[in-house]
């Protein structure tokens, strides 16, 4: 008998898939955004889909997976565009998707499954109390809380929070080993940065507690600009008004958003930038005295006074923004990509001026303002009308010989895509987390190749790494 | 018959009060705070105090006033500390102390009468859907809301909202002019400039609409630290941190502390500078990891795990802050006055050690972190042991010498204590809305004397003061 024949036993009673066809489907992430990664993973798939219902039912497969050496990895909703979710080594796909409730609300605090989908989230503690969470990726009506924590990093709201390592924005979380016995942990402080964003490399989370905010109906808005770095200003400007709430500020340059912007299409002219942003209903009074300042600031809609018939079909204002502006632009044009900039406090205006000038319409300009630090800057997702992997490389260098640090969004690992270095905290939990290594493999590179050069420029290629 | 006597007919069937003790009494702020001041103003009374209990009354005194050309000084509590409400020019004390109605709550809004003490809105707002103010004065408890937009700046929650003046504080002002038939204005957006921080010198508030944030039974800490700077160095980190929410960060050094703060003498050494902060309950696991990683700092006193009897007669935080640090230092030592500075970022932690270096125990240092134009610098409300006004002056030179603006409560007009100009906006305002110039007289430079030079170093003094 197969290790996979005798996991599958242990698994009995379980909600257990492993027609081929539909584990494909649930091994898949968002990974094909970008056309390095797509023709690195394309085929890579699981052997086994289960879902769980309970934390019960979670440890039964950890025991289970443990005793016959088969690799584990979770899964939220696969929204992940950097194949965070994408199981290298095949083995078993943990879905959470059935593990979604919300436990508990009460003021300033939700207490939710790690399944639970962000949108639902927000519709229950609204509903209990006018609370929402203070961020969430532009996937909210999609992604889990779990997903977002273990492999996203900050979105809408971000402006006013920060990003979601910033302390404070996690309260607690709980988080099972992959040991012989799986030991149930409750995280909260600093021990909190152990699990996130690790890509469940050294923890499978089951439970979150996360902060609250005032919930409110977010004014749409679109604001129009003849230049994009009048928009940019703009942008700066609004996120430096304390006292003027908004919960996005994205400026995006033309023509992404007339081409791709499909359903604004009508309020945008072709050659117009815009910044895309979200207002609390009661500052809208201050914003519209704000546009009236600043001089070729084009109010082009507002989903407050919209009618009916203006508003019909359009999608709200976070799904233009954060990685759904590079989702609509590839849905025109499959060929584009884009990249994860930081255009860093106080010289960011100057950086992104710099990077237009030097890049112009082959990486035309995607900002999200944010607070970082306790500043208000811009991180970009510009997109870039891809050619080569060399020329894409040749654009990130460009951008980090200007000062602008590149997260890279076409790399699988931890540490490509992140700070580029070894994380310490992650890869010690790990070792007594996961000893046999079987949390979601190859994402990790130290954990894989303890002496990895990381200042080399060489691709890290996981030998695990599955072929179809 | 006299203009006064005339005037009391016209008020027939209002609430007047015209013993001259009371009278006296209700003329009073807590201009005394400044030495300076209380030689100037302590003589000074008004004739009549009319309380009404509804906007038709308030115009019938206006109305009345305007016919006989007796002045009207708008009254909330009078704990503002530049004489702000003293009624120069006698007259009439139009007590706003009946208008104190909460009106109206809904998401993020809340609307009262100007006369409405601020903890009494919250009371109400807390209780209606778990909201509250962004901002309030430390005088919470005793100042009305009119009174804080009238003649306040910020305070406690300015570390998340900024000042009372920024876009998007304030939402709607109503507003009453001085003229045969008041007008009743209400404004928002650009127009709210022109009434805010006048002193009631171009118009009545008679009603608010403010914006409203998440309440929270914030937790008062105070966190201890040998050297003040180290303190200093605190506060700056903690208000840079964007997922912690606090809604006070205030160092204070050494011996203010355990000299001045007698009810919590017991939790702090005589050496010891401190933070006094409030912090979210639920970021409080947060909180105590930050001060784990901060050498030197030691959680003195929080409130959420003090035993009743450690909590007993322990004023709140925030009357630990602001112009409260001042109160209880001249409830101690009645010599002493205070300063308001601001450290401009980004140099704010340089400017507090160099103005700390030169002054010494003579100045010693109060902080108030607040978010000014998108960042996080500090204001000051330093201590001043005071000698002579000519010292005073002495040191309010040495700070501005140094980078550091000196808003100087010294001192009753709106130019001396602010911007040192002419406010074109409420000076534009005031000849609309105050032709006879009857509201609080002598507060506006620009109205008294059109020629004065700002430049001069003279202390304006209004001829109409009038002398007991
Ligand atoms: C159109 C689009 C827009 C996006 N916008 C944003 C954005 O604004 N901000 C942002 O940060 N990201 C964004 N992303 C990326 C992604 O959507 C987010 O990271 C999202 O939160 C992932 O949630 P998920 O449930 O889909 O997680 P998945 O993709 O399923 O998982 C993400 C990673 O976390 C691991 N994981 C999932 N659940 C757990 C768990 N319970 N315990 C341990 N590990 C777990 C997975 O193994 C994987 O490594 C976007 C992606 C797309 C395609
Ligand atoms: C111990 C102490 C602490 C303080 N802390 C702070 C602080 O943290 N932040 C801060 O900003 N200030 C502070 N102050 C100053 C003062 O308390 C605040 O400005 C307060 O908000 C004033 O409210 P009030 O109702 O007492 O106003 P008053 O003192 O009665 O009036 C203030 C000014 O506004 C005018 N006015 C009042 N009501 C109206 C109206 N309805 N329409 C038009 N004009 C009107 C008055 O004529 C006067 O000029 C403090 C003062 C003290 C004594």
């Amino acid at each position: 008998m197969s290790a996979l024949e005798a996991l599958k036993q242990d698994l009995e009673g379980l909600q257990i898939e492993d027609n081929p066809q539909i584990v494909k489907q649930k091994s898949r992430d968002f990974f094909w955004y970008s056309p390095v990664l797509k023709g690195q993973l394309d085929d890579v798939t699981a052997d086994l889909v289960v879902t769980p219902k309970t934390e019960a039912e979670i440890i039964q497969v950890l025991k289970a997976c443990f005793a016959h050496d088969v690799p584990v990895t979770t899964r939220g909703s696969g929204t992940g565009n950097y194949g965070q979710a994408m199981p290298l080594a095949g083995g078993v796909i943990l879905n959470l998707a059935a593990m979604d409730k919300v436990k508990e609300i009460r003021a300033g605090v939700v207490v939710a499954e790690a399944g639970a989908i962000i949108s639902k989230i927000d519709d229950e503690t609204r509903a209990h109390s006018g609370q929402e969470l203070r961020l969430h990726p532009s996937t909210y009506r999609t992604a889990t809380i779990g997903g977002f924590i273990a492999g996203g990093s900050g979105g809408v709201g971000s402006i006013n929070w920060g990003g979601l390592r910033d302390l404070g924005n996690v309260l607690r979380l709980r988080v099972l080993t992959m040991e012989a016995e799986p030991q149930v942990l409750e995280m909260t402080g600093e021990d909190l940065h152990k699990v996130m964003h690790a890509y469940g490399t050294n923890g499978i989370i089951t439970e979150v507690e996360m902060p609250l905010t005032a919930a409110y109906d977010w004014v749409d808005v679109v604001v129009g600009f003849d230049q994009f770095m009048d928009g940019v200003q703009f942008g700066d400007d609004l996120g430096n008004l304390d006292g003027l709430l908004v919960k996005e500020i994205a400026p995006i340059a033309a023509p992404v958003p007339h081409e791709y912007f499909l359903r604004h299409q009508k309020f945008i002219r072709k050659d117009q930038s815009v910044v895309v942003c979200m207002v609390a209903p009661f500052a809208m009074d201050a914003f519209a005295s704000f546009v009236g300042r600043f001089s070729g600031a084009e109010l082009l809609y507002r989903s407050d006074t919209a009618s009916d018939a203006e508003k019909k079909g359009l999608p709200p204002a976070y799904e233009l923004a954060w990685n759904h502006t590079t989702l609509r632009g590839l849905r025109v044009d499959p060929s584009i990509t884009y990249l994860q900039v930081l255009y860093p406090f106080p010289t960011q205006i100057e950086s992104v001026r710099k990077m237009t000038e030097l890049l112009g319409d082959e990486v035309p300009g995607h900002l999200e303002y944010v607070r970082f630090d306790g500043k208000i800057t811009c991180f970009g997702l510009p997109l870039v009308r891809y050619t080569t992997e060399a020329r894409l490389n040749e654009i990130i260098k460009l951008h980090e010989d200007n000062g602008c640090p590149v997260f890279n969004p076409h790399r699988y690992t931890l540490e490509e895509g992140g700070m580029k270095q070894t994380d310490a905290v992650q890869l010690a939990f790990k070792k007594q987390a996961d000893p046999k290594g079987l949390l979601n493999p190859g994402k990790m590179i130290a954990w894989e190749n303890p002496d990895y050069d990381f200042s080399s420029d060489k691709l890290f290629l996981f030998p695990g790494l599955q072929r179809g």
